[in-house]
């Protein structure tokens, strides 16, 4: 038998009949689409609350003993109104009042808020005349709530020998009581990938409402050009700086296996969207730059000290002082006397203040201070590899905007530069790499 | 009365009476030049040896009861010469007699290499008809070996208070216990620089035998430019890579003085030299780039771990394994994913081995990996500081030179850039820089 694709749609791909009628044509098209992993409704319109939303709001009304009739009631017509739409004669009302029944005896605001994937999962499979499958007995969390990976691909990988066709609703699985535990926001991509990874699928389709990924930020360079190939790698470079189309962890599953996941678009299925595939796989074909990311608000502590290299534990106290503080340190550019500490965006003033106090105290630099309001921008792709034009190409492209470049980092990973700018330049900064790059030619 | 001027002269501007008179005109050619510092006589032709290390031989020789005659012989021939040369009538026998006295004693390596600067501070002194002064009064030394500042700061200006003019022979203090301590190779410049801070001078005149600092070195690029100014950090930056004319810590003791270093060539007074001074003396005409220095043999190790960062113990438990090794942690460039650690060429393959080992247990990377032989490169000038255009022009000049760019690392020291190349590509990347930012305008 073929090796089957796990097909993944998110909320916006399953928001109402119209989008369900889609996704059948979608299953449909393609035999090996064996595996289903829907979201919970989305939104229709830029106005709705979505399904899951709502079920928080229920979960806290149930609980305050508010009243909760009206925001049951919406819930019942989001799914009612799918139902009625594609033509499943189904009774919902056991399926909310067994929801109600767990709410009163304590049901936690996870299993709540799954019941939104549940029920969605639910009218899917009548709908495609597939197998239900409830993730709680394929996808396991430990007792600290964490993945189990061990016992998700030894005991869930069995309950899916043998399965020929089945919807397993994303976001959530169960811990060792039983109860349902679920994925951080997003988490329906990651059900899809260890979905893949468990029936050794060929494909990991992730349907959404956009056909792939941009170069860059389209609310920063105009109709930025789409990303057709990128690698895992490059995709782990991107989805750390920029608001991301997939979970940023949903690549790990299939990343050991080299299962491709290809980011399509429910509403042009035609469009080819963005394959992410592993390094092996890009072939010659990789273009120069694949994408540009950027984040603001990072802060710089700037330290200085005569010969702070040759001081053996001078890295280790300063490091041992960041976790003092819970800090995740993002870089570290450094020269002979100086060191720079590259902080992210939710450290607050008063506890950088703490911080260097406590460098001056432990770390008797010879100078310290810090800047805040420090942008940094990720420029990826494997095609700068072995281009020595690559730099060259950037710097001038930031040089002719007039973009002072303030940090540059580059060598840890072959597949990216990451430049440090003011906050203020971010916009044109974006906009000047992304020109630079997309009228330049590789050498 | 006028600040006085604080001349230090080398051991090939001592080497012979030629010289001497040379060094002679010089002090005279200025009032201020007060304080004259004298290295031992360094080499008249490229095939002698120099004093120093005949003094380490006869110490040996002596110790090891073996004839040591024919070396004392030459030794005294050098400074006897210079004597007869510069008509100075004085018999060094009972110097020299001491010096064999304190052998048998069991005097020191130290005190007997120290005696170089000795004898040819005393014959500067009766040359000059300046005040001898042993620096044993002056420079001290703690228990440990270390530069005593505080004692050397405060007893030893008293020696100099109201001391109108003095040779004062450099590259030795006194221990705790009145033995003769010296400083490391080159540590007459330190001596030079310890007394101007002493006597407040108005300039630090470091006569040697080249006329300054050269952007690049002369035996990759031919016939480099001069560097007519240059700031204390700017050189900092510079002397960590490569050769140097002066002893890297010698502008430690004038930087908070703000007490320019001039150096200069015995050889051709007239020509202006290379002005060491403070980041604000720089003035308008700072150029665009400085120097270029580098090095060679680095060794990068490559580690890859997803999330890195977000492991908040990671950095820290691996500079506790560079600790634990004795290593020095020259650089670290990150990326989202992983991290690489550039460490010197002191380390040896089997003990990279060793801390890639150690990693693996205590970081439990994804990956990890090591490449020998990365040259890092460093392109130093205030000037960069504000101007966009640098990196481009870098990195324009090493794509056109077919450069490889391995690794970048700028923001830590705002006044230089460093990137690493493979060690095949170090000559051709100087050069590339070099003419690049030679052929280059500032913006």
């Amino acid at each position: 038998m073929e090796k089957p694709i796990v097909v993944k749609f998110g909320g916006s791909s399953l928001a109402n009949s119209e989008q369900f009628k889609k996704v059948k044509n979608i299953v449909e098209g393609d035999s090996r689409r064996r595996f289903v992993v829907p979201s919970a409704p989305g939104k229709s319109y830029p106005d709705d609350t979505k399904v899951t939303d709502l079920l928080y709001i229920l979960e806290d009304l149930y609980k305050l003993e508010q009243d909760y009739s009206k925001v049951l009631e919406n819930i019942k017509t989001v799914y009612n109104g799918i139902a009625e739409g594609i033509g499943l004669t189904i009774d919902l009302d056991p399926y909310f009042d067994e929801i109600l029944k767990e709410l009163g005896e304590g049901a936690s605001k996870e299993f709540t808020a799954s019941r939104g994937e549940y029920l969605n999962g639910i009218l899917l499979s009548k709908y495609l005349d597939y197998e239900f499958i409830d993730p709680k007995e394929i996808i396991f969390f430990d007792t600290k709530g964490n993945f189990d990976a061990e016992m998700t691909y030894t005991i869930g990988a069995k309950r899916l020998d043998g399965v020929e066709k089945a919807v397993i609703p994303g976001f959530y699985g169960a811990l060792p009581n039983g109860k349902v535990k679920t994925f951080s926001r997003g988490g329906s991509d990651l059900t899809g990938s260890i979905i893949s990874r468990i029936v050794g699928a060929s494909l990991y389709e992730n349907w959404t409402d956009v056909s792939g990924f941009l170069i860059a930020d389209p609310r920063i360079v105009h109709k930025p050009k789409g990303i057709s190939k990128i690698s895992y790698k490059e995709l782990r470079e991107l989805s750390y700086m920029g608001a991301s189309i997939l979970h940023d962890e949903a690549i790990f599953p299939v990343t050991s296996e080299g299962i491709p996941i290809n980011i399509k678009n429910t509403n042009a299925p035609e469009d080819p969207g963005t394959l992410i595939v592993d390094e092996e796989s890009l072939g010659e074909d990789s273009t120069w730059i694949t994408g540009i990311a950027g984040r603001k608000n990072f802060t710089v502590i700037y330290i200085e000290k005569v010969k702070l290299n040759q001081d053996k534990g001078f890295h280790r106290k300063l490091m041992s002082i960041l976790e003092s503080y819970d800090i995740y340190l993002e870089h570290m550019p450094s020269s002979i006397d100086s060191i720079s500490l590259i902080i992210n965006d939710n450290v607050e003033e008063p506890m950088v203040k703490d911080i260097i106090q406590d460098i001056k105290i432990i770390c008797k630099p010879d100078s310290i201070g810090y800047t805040k309001n420090i942008s940094l921008i990720t420029v990826v792709g494997h095609g700068m590899k072995n281009t020595s034009g690559t730099s060259a190409t950037l710097f001038t492209g930031l040089a002719k905007a007039d973009i002072n470049v303030k940090l540059i980092i580059q060598g840890s990973s072959e597949v990216n530069i990451i430049v440090g700018i003011a906050d203020d330049d971010y916009e044109n900064a974006i906009r000047a790499v992304y020109e630079t790059f997309m009228n330049g030619h590789k050498e």
